[in-house]
């Protein structure tokens, strides 16, 4: 493994992504601009590619077309980016920034966030139903399938509910994992889940990548947890400090500082160790759950 | 045709919906049991279920299982509630009632409205990615598609949005005729289109199907602008009068209401040419066109 493949996957993602929204998010000439315009500027350019990065690196494992891998890639990213557009809104976490811009709604405005949350998360859908994807319907239906049931109420959306009752709740760690399993492991889970689906990986061939998943998932969020506790607005592009303004509990509320960032350590480790059977292929994965724990923001 | 074919039509697909969101989205034992709790609120109990009426009347054109056509009825009624919640918050519509019961952003809160309608969303396709929709996995990814395509920005999303420019635009007669297609015609169109997709029926068959769905979705719109226009809120379960106070353009206020009443009425019997060429098996279809125009609510 190189020093620079990181980086390098970083960049081709963010260009791959960027290319792929402004492709397939064409302005129409009529009212509804307005509302395309505002998914593009929330869609594009900005954020780590975090869920597409994984996506395209676990089809790379499998010999995927990357053409295909990164239209799946643009489509768990607008699950993603609707989602963060809906959290910023005012009655949810009233957030000004996000990827170092002016949230959506102060952009534009509360409708058209909404509406473009809305559009976002059946762009997703329309993406991945599209035979550019897979000519293979089976492929296509299980995408979808795999990233529906992440994002809903039994995923993402329910652990955004979790989070909601933890301000006035006194959640404790298994409650407080469970959440972030579903809130932010669920879609990350979701990515490498779909990057076997387009490699044709049974689903008793992809335990070990869910393994890989769970733990860095839970990894992701005790390092989110660290940034928001101990970060830099300016760094993070976005509010840092809010846990405990809002007074949720979290891992280092719950753990300390360093006995979280301990686990978040132990949970690559582990998160690697799944990936032991495989050769140089999972360098990328291996080089992303570093990552994960090595990030400052 | 017998005189009771649409009330019991009506009846009948009011308790299967209710029944299949009833078994479909359990309350779970955790903190995502509010949300749960919101999108069975706003899901069960209530409306027309003018589009799964419309898909499992198709749907039965062509000898279709009637679970499976339910199933995805109650799809695309999820996708229909989504917007109804997001399009009633604060910041869109701000409506306090629907279906005669407080919206859910009041019987709960904005965040959870925000929420169970994105959950919602989400459900649509969890529920026909299922296999227990459909065996096949082309007849899954096709409804997923016909559904995508017709609630994301180029559909119902889109639609929602000229609806939000037109406060402030003056429209004239045809770009308003395209504001209604995409807001609410896009809809029930995939509501047909579904049915059609399930029933097997190639594309080059649903020519006349799609022409009949475009005929009454305008149809509907028109009739719910002379609702609007002349209308009692009790009796709409929802507040009237509001197209004008908004400074809308609608097809009355461009028509005016005896000329768009006559309108409605030729669409209609453009629905029903449409249907020239079958038997007895689209009475049901034929009369959810007559009752289009009958309605007072």
């Amino acid at each position: 493994m190189t020093s620079a493949l990181l980086p390098d996957a970083l960049a081709r993602i963010a260009g791959e992504i960027d290319r792929a929204f402004d492709l397939l998010l064409p302005v129409p000439a009529d009212a509804r601009a307005k509302l395309v315009e505002a998914m593009r500027y929330a869609a594009m350019g900005g954020g780590k590619r975090l869920r597409p990065l994984l996506l395209c690196a676990t089809a790379s494992m499998y010999g995927v077309n990357r053409e295909a891998a990164v239209r799946a890639g643009c489509a768990i990213e607008s699950i993603h980016v609707y989602s963060l557009i809906h959290d910023d809104l005012p009655c949810m976490d009233d957030d000004d920034l996000r990827h170092g811009k002016p949230t959506l709604h102060l952009a534009f405005d509360e409708a058209t966030a909404v509406l473009a949350g809305d559009a976002l998360h059946d762009f997703a859908f329309e993406v991945l139903s599209d035979p550019a994807t897979s000519a293979d319907p089976f492929v296509r239906i299980e995408l979808v399938r795999a990233l529906g049931l992440a994002s809903g109420w039994q995923g993402m959306a329910g652990g955004q509910m979790m989070d909601l009752v933890a301000e006035t709740s006194e959640f404790d760690l298994p409650t407080v994992t469970r959440l972030q399993q579903l809130k932010t492991g669920a879609l990350l889970g979701a990515a490498v889940e779909m990057g076997a689906i387009l490699g044709r990986v049974p689903v008793e061939g992809r335990t070990h990548l869910r393994g890989y998943a769970r733990d860095i998932g839970l990894a992701f969020q005790i390092v989110d947890d660290l940034i928001d506790h101990e970060g830099d607005a300016e760094l993070a592009g976005k509010a840092v400090g809010k846990d405990a303004g809002a007074g949720k509990e979290t891992f280092v509320s719950l753990l300390g500082a360093e006995p979280a960032r301990q686990r978040a350590h132990m949970l690559v480790d582990q998160a690697l160790a799944h990936l032991a059977n495989h050769g140089s292929e999972a360098d990328l994965l291996r080089a992303v759950a570093r990552y994960i724990v090595e990030r400052d923001h």
